[in-house]
């Protein structure tokens, strides 16, 4: 286990206290004993600190003088903490080998140091850059390239010609490359689009479990550098979704829609096809984006929960809402109050 | 297959009519033929016995005048109707072997008559107790503990030092204790906070397929003894979900959120995080909960369907809203109402 | 790569313009070279072939005036384009073998040219028709039908005594046939009812990626022939979907309700259980669909986003509309003016 000096050395931090004093882990000032590193991240947490037990607390220079145990300053508390997780990190390493029951095409081209684990199938004319690392009952299709230092978790599926950038992460039994939702309805039936693209991801992404990114019809779905993506969100065939944007779990994004960079997607927001997102757009949880967004900001839609009676009288009027709105139209000109609108919609 | 005086002394049950009588499987009211045992679930649902074929019916005591079959007379006659499906149950049975084609490692600590299908994976140092089923093709990760009775289905994934308890099922394509979605913003982009802890599931615990349970960040996810989960439900990093509480098909619970005991959550709802939801809360499908929820009751938020011409005018009148509600003060103002209420917000 | 001749033989089309011109790729309007083929699906696109370089365009005879280049001519162009999809298709093709990796039960009767990949898992009982294609790492549970010419994609789970018709195709992480979430309230908490009935899926039916469909506890959940299904879709037990159906992403059906044929549900659409919807319902994403419906037509719900500010008032005057139709009656009876409706409720 590091000490607090060493703990400042690593993270190029100015340390206020004893540098012998050994971390066993991280937590929570909550929660935090004396044996633990805890933080600060933000201005409106510091009064926590008064009933915190921690052995160390990592915390911005001006709010020194509200701590008197040891303490790490940061400009940047919570990026500090973050980095400082990586020190404690638990996971379990990889082999750097190919498991003699993982089965790998001979024309594969695999790189120095790679892992591919039990059952995990890598198909012909795969490339993996050094230090892949193919989790068990993974599935790698035909042609994909996997950058260097990547990691495909267990039973995740990446399809055929995708192309995976460097230190990324795709969560277990997430699909990458399936069909897109494509068909033409026809007096027959629905007759299938062959999905002919593919997908594009960049460096840095991270992709959570159980989510799907499809391939594109005629132009490939892209995911740029350094967005990170939830679990069970649903990328339609031919998405942009631009660099360093957040996506949150069970958000889906329909078919052709172009998202800037740096926008947040809380839950279950859906979006519609063929949109386009302006940078730096927020959208709150199960937001309805039916339309292009094309300045920068915070948006959200939906009604908040109510007790059920109450609600469903709510709801009801909902439906007399234009209705309503006429009434008070009548109601205005009856009185001779001006309309302060066009109503008439 | 068992005859009705079979099936009353295992259910411990008073039977009306003849012993003797075979019966084939378990049917509705209305698809019963005389081979068949049906049930009134509640007296609602009388009224369609006058219909039925069937060939013996669980009733409540207060019921019997209603049928002059042959009938199973039980207090809680839904829960007969469970518990007799456990008798005509037709899954099939775990081989109570270790396939050749399963990866164990040596130093997991296998319990008695295990079986472990084709193709599954369990890493080092797991410990799996009596009985445990892991599916073909399923994952469990280093470390990782699982009670007796439990079965993992296949291509399920349990990463590592996760701990479930005994009788749990975990269906096909669910991830449990993958990274929870943690990240802290810089300047150069997202910094991944690793996920130091873990997942913590009690006893008779069911998940159901697609489904993803994060690991925590600082501190444990907990799911609760008797708790049942429904498919693709989304269980954020260091949320609890308390015991008995069920949750259904597509609902999302965000990090850090605890929800009481004996909770019903709805398809499709979503929870912000960091949020306290009371015990014996029910939300309505599709519910918006951006906030605590401090008292038990029923909840719903959303607006019906309708036709769309309708609805078009219905949802721009809503973002009217607070214009609307200006005007009803001016009007009642000008013509000397006295206002119900404070809407100056 | 084909000719325009050839094409045109291919697709039973007139062709106007040199047979002999080779075509590369298929291209949408805007990023088609003199090398591809292209299309227009609607009038209201023909603006957009003046600035095409498009080597050839598949166009309506009627449109054939506003372009001087190669044509192929189709009363349907949207289909032929489809159709011409499957001449360009580029995914992997079936070995027609079982890889000596994949585990086959030897009661397992298994059509000719069936390919079976690394890593899948055929139980006992199973029937597989000719050319069907277990993907890697996939699941078949015993006793499971698969008819001719499907393919289930690698690490999909199809359970025990599952039927799926011809020509289907089941994508990556999908599971089939996993039970419903069927519990019984007891006082000693949830009591499970098995799930003892299964799941059909009809010919020519796709399901996307990372979706479930649910088997039935008394009666079989049913998917008829043509439909298509998304990813992430959730069919609980005892749905019926309509021939031709299509299902779009994250939407979720609950148990036993039956949608016609010829819907179209948008993505994230979510129905309760035990609805009727009748044929060629078209549900609006997002839509909440809480009683049946009787009408064929379109339908919607939610409200549109807004920015964070305005929204926040419009949620706030939601929960205020009861009161605000009660305040809105007082004063057209104050004024003297005649309601329009009954809003006694």
């Amino acid at each position: 286990m590091p000490t607090l000096g060493g703990l400042a050395t690593a993270l190029e931090l100015e340390l206020q206290g004893d540098p012998e004093r050994v971390i066993q882990r991280l937590a929570s000032l909550e929660s935090a004993t004396p044996e633990d590193l805890s933080f600060v991240s933000e201005k409106k947490h510091l009064s926590k600190l008064s009933g915190s037990r921690a052995g160390a607390v990592i915390l911005h220079p001006d709010w020194a003088a509200s701590w008197s145990g040891c303490a790490l300053l940061s400009d940047t508390p919570y990026v500090t903490f973050a980095r400082a997780t990586r020190i404690f990190d638990n996971h379990p390493q990889a082999s750097g080998q190919i498991h003699q029951r993982a089965s790998v095409a001979d024309s594969a081209r695999i790189g120095a140091d790679v892992s591919i684990d039990a059952g995990a199938c890598v198909e012909a004319d795969v490339v993996l850059g050094d230090r892949v690392w193919i989790g068990a009952g993974a599935y790698v299709g035909h042609g994909t390239h996997i950058g260097a230092d990547t990691v495909i978790k267990p039973n995740a599926v990446i399809c055929h010609e995708v192309r995976i950038g460097a230190r990324c992460t795709i969560h277990p039994n997430t699909t990458i490359g399936a069909d897109g939702f494509g068909f033409a309805p026809s007096a027959e039936g629905w007759v299938k689009i062959e999905q002919l693209a593919s997908v594009i991801i960049g460096d840095d992404v991270e992709i959570g479990s159980n989510s799907a990114v499809d391939r594109g019809a005629l132009e490939d779905t892209i995911v740029e550098d350094g967005a990170i993506i939830d679990n069970m969100v649903q990328i339609g065939h031919g998405v942009r979704v631009g660099s360093r944007t957040a996506i949150a779990s069970q958000a889906g994004i329909s078919g052709s829609t172009q998202i800037g960079a740096r926008c947040v997607i809380a839950g279950q927001v859906g979006m519609a096809g063929h949109l386009t997102i302006a940078d730096d757009v927020h959208i709150g949880g199960q937001g309805r984006v039916a339309s292009s967004v094309t300045e920068p900001g915070h948006y959200s839609s939906g009604t908040p929960i109510q007790p059920l009676r109450a609600w469903l009288r709510s709801a009801s009027r909902f439906t007399q809402l234009d209705q309503m709105a006429r009434r008070l139209s009548e109601l205005e000109k009856a009185v001779g109050l001006e309309q302060k609108e066009d109503d008439s919609a």
